[in-house]
């Protein structure tokens, strides 16, 4: 498979991963694992593959969807099913280290693949487990969307603006959170396994990861009682830190300490908030935010963004634009960092995808990406490589097959 | 050191981490290492340690923003500007597997403990840098805290309302999602070592990690030209999937596909609805969603949210409260999956926090979680143990020290 053998080394090189995730949040997570350098083999139905196959929109003949989340790896169609299918998919699990899937929890064990059955028979396998609410609790057998978990797991609360309608935040951190841990789930357990030669099963539920994405509220809220609400943009804790309005658009300032305040009012002209008592310290500032959001848009409403950025970086104060995604794809920090990626499909076609935020001075982090694989189109090189070394028909399956 | 003793195993028990961060992000990293077995020794500047242990509100004797994150480490103050401190700290880092920094780039290299000298000096250490832009690039000096990444990684732009003022992400998603990409590259490099005996070093950008979390905007955006947008709680792809108004309160509802639209429409005793070739397909449902909203709350107006929930659960269609942090603390999936565990601090002061969401066949996932360390509490144990070896004054650093 040249496509494998050029891929990129990385921590990961020489893992085998066998993904029966759909999707988003089980994809995201394998596809981390192929960026890491693990290969990755897809499994997919054979009527369609992956749903999110067909999510608009198209370019040219791949869905965008589908290749934002599942460049560089292989695939086959294996109808689970079926009784030769389900013997197909068994023997790539002989030679792998970790199985992934989202089914909703019961799925697996009516396919015949119970965590019981699986660990017996592989017992160094690593099988992770990505559903709505976890193997457990009285919620597991419930379905659940990305904004479902964001609403019930209290990230939607937190968002948007007093009294206004719920906003759901606008990346799917309900299933890209999920993902991220999964894939570090399996990262700790491929470490153990070193050691104790053992695999175990790791169980992750999109809505826990959501309420370990919460920093402080949780902790805050049972010792204090208060109720943390949507607050726009500006931090519970900290004031100034939060967008201000400049005579041309909005920017982000994060002043977020008594000597970053002093440089801040200094750098635009009003050294007067810092000798007025009313911002006096942290919690004087954060107390009277609101008086100080007016002060300081009174003196941002008579330059552009563009200038007070420059002027706030010269004073070495935090401060941003508030990119769209457009101005994302020319940042030269983000050229510079690799974080947008090419990839192809079959007819080559060209993706921009985003690139590996783990950058590691043992390992390449290439531009160029693996391509966005078309459904099944690995079958011929997976099965030569299960049971070309079956020739004489003995029913072992291979005890292991190639990595990389 | 009997907390140390007492800890649960986890998938990197026999790890010990050298802990420099601050505040929150790099904490974050190193709390998840915590909670998958690793041994953490946070070391803090003697005068007043980590900034956030003065961050409010203070519950008893412990900040809950401190609190939240440096459960289950030991802590150790250190003057990494004095000859005599900093040799206990390479001490520490000859028996180390991993050392995490979040200093600005260059900070290290003027505390003369430069990536060059800690490779050379310790081959197998696994050196992680997590920064607000990474080591490299046009914007590396630049000072960065949450909401200048969520800025500048084009998290605002998509979350909020359409021309309503920009909302920040009501969790640091800026320092939380840099924590755990740092964290996996961490799990990453430790399990490549098992094969080729030699550390690296990590670096990583909060900016960006953001990238990395939006899904499927960038290659959308770079296929179509399409400048993705704030949409309230609407899902840009998919309807209805988005938060409703019922008759007391709003709920979130994820028709998703098809199949879930004909059940919804049923259960809610609109199947007119799913005649209407308006709504017929999901392109047709996107394209038309404002009028399906519409018709929708006309209908979910006439109950109330507790009322639709069970229905529509009854019907099993993905939906949901939106909760707040007070309603996380007794939800019992939650409570079932173990998710908000107690902590104390020395003074013996009761913390709920947040957690750990991978779930492992292999290992204990205990509710009680190891305390919140005083500054500097472990210092004579931790001294101990790197000299009680040394008594013949003999000079080399220790070869290792206990990980548990």
């Amino acid at each position: 498979m040249n496509d494998q053998e050029a891929a990129p080394a990385g921590p990961l090189a020489g893992v085998l991963v066998v993904d029966l995730t759909r999707v988003m949040a089980g994809p995201y997570a394998t596809m981390i694992l192929s960026d890491l350098g693990a290969r990755v083999i897809k499994v997919e139905d054979p009527d369609g593959g992956d749903d999110s196959r067909g999510f608009g929109p198209i370019h040219g003949h791949t869905s965008t969807y589908f290749a934002s989340v599942n460049r560089g790896k292989q695939s086959i169609a294996l109808n689970l099913k079926s009784e030769a299918d389900r013997k197909i998919l068994f023997d790539l699990l002989a030679g792998a280290d970790v199985l992934v899937e989202n089914f909703r929890p019961g799925v697996m064990d009516r396919l015949g693949m119970s965590t019981r059955l699986l660990s017996e028979r592989f017992p160094r396998l690593i099988y992770a487990s990505l559903s709505g609410f976890g193997q457990t609790g009285p919620y597991r057998d419930r379905a659940a969307y990305d904004i479902v978990v964001q609403a019930m797991g209290g990230m939607m609360s937190v968002t948007g603006f007093p009294d206004g309608p719920p906003a759901r935040i606008g990346t799917s951190i309900g299933d890209i959170g999920a993902g991220v841990f999964t894939a570090l789930g399996i990262c700790g357990a491929l470490f153990s396994r070193q050691n104790s030669g053992k695999g175990c099963t790791i169980d992750v539920g999109m809505l826990d990861c959501q309420i370990a994405l919460h920093e402080n509220a949780i902790t805050r809220h049972v010792a204090t009682g208060e109720i943390p609400g949507p607050m726009g943009s500006k931090h519970p804790l900290i004031a100034p830190f939060q967008a201000f309005q400049t005579a041309d658009a909005w920017i982000v300032i994060a002043a977020g300490n008594d000597t970053l305040f002093a440089r801040f009012v200094h750098a635009i002209g009003r050294p007067d908030l810092s000798e007025n008592p009313l911002f006096n310290g942290r919690l004087m500032r954060q107390r009277h935010h609101q008086a100080l959001e007016i002060e300081v848009e009174i003196t941002l409403a008579h330059k552009t963004a563009a200038d007070w950025l420059s002027l706030l970086q010269e004073a070495g104060i935090p401060c941003g634009p508030i990119n769209t995604v457009a101005d994302l794809i020319n940042d030269p920090q983000l050229r510079a960092r690799n974080m947008l990626c090419s990839t192809r499909n079959k007819a080559g076609e060209l993706f921009t995808v985003v690139g590996n935020p783990m950058k590691f001075s043992a390992f390449a982090d290439t531009a160029e990406r693996q391509p966005v694989p078309e459904l099944d189109q690995d079958r011929a090189d997976i099965l030569a490589e299960l049971y070309s070394r079956e020739a004489d028909q003995n029913d072992q399956p291979p005890a292991s097959m190639p990595r990389t």
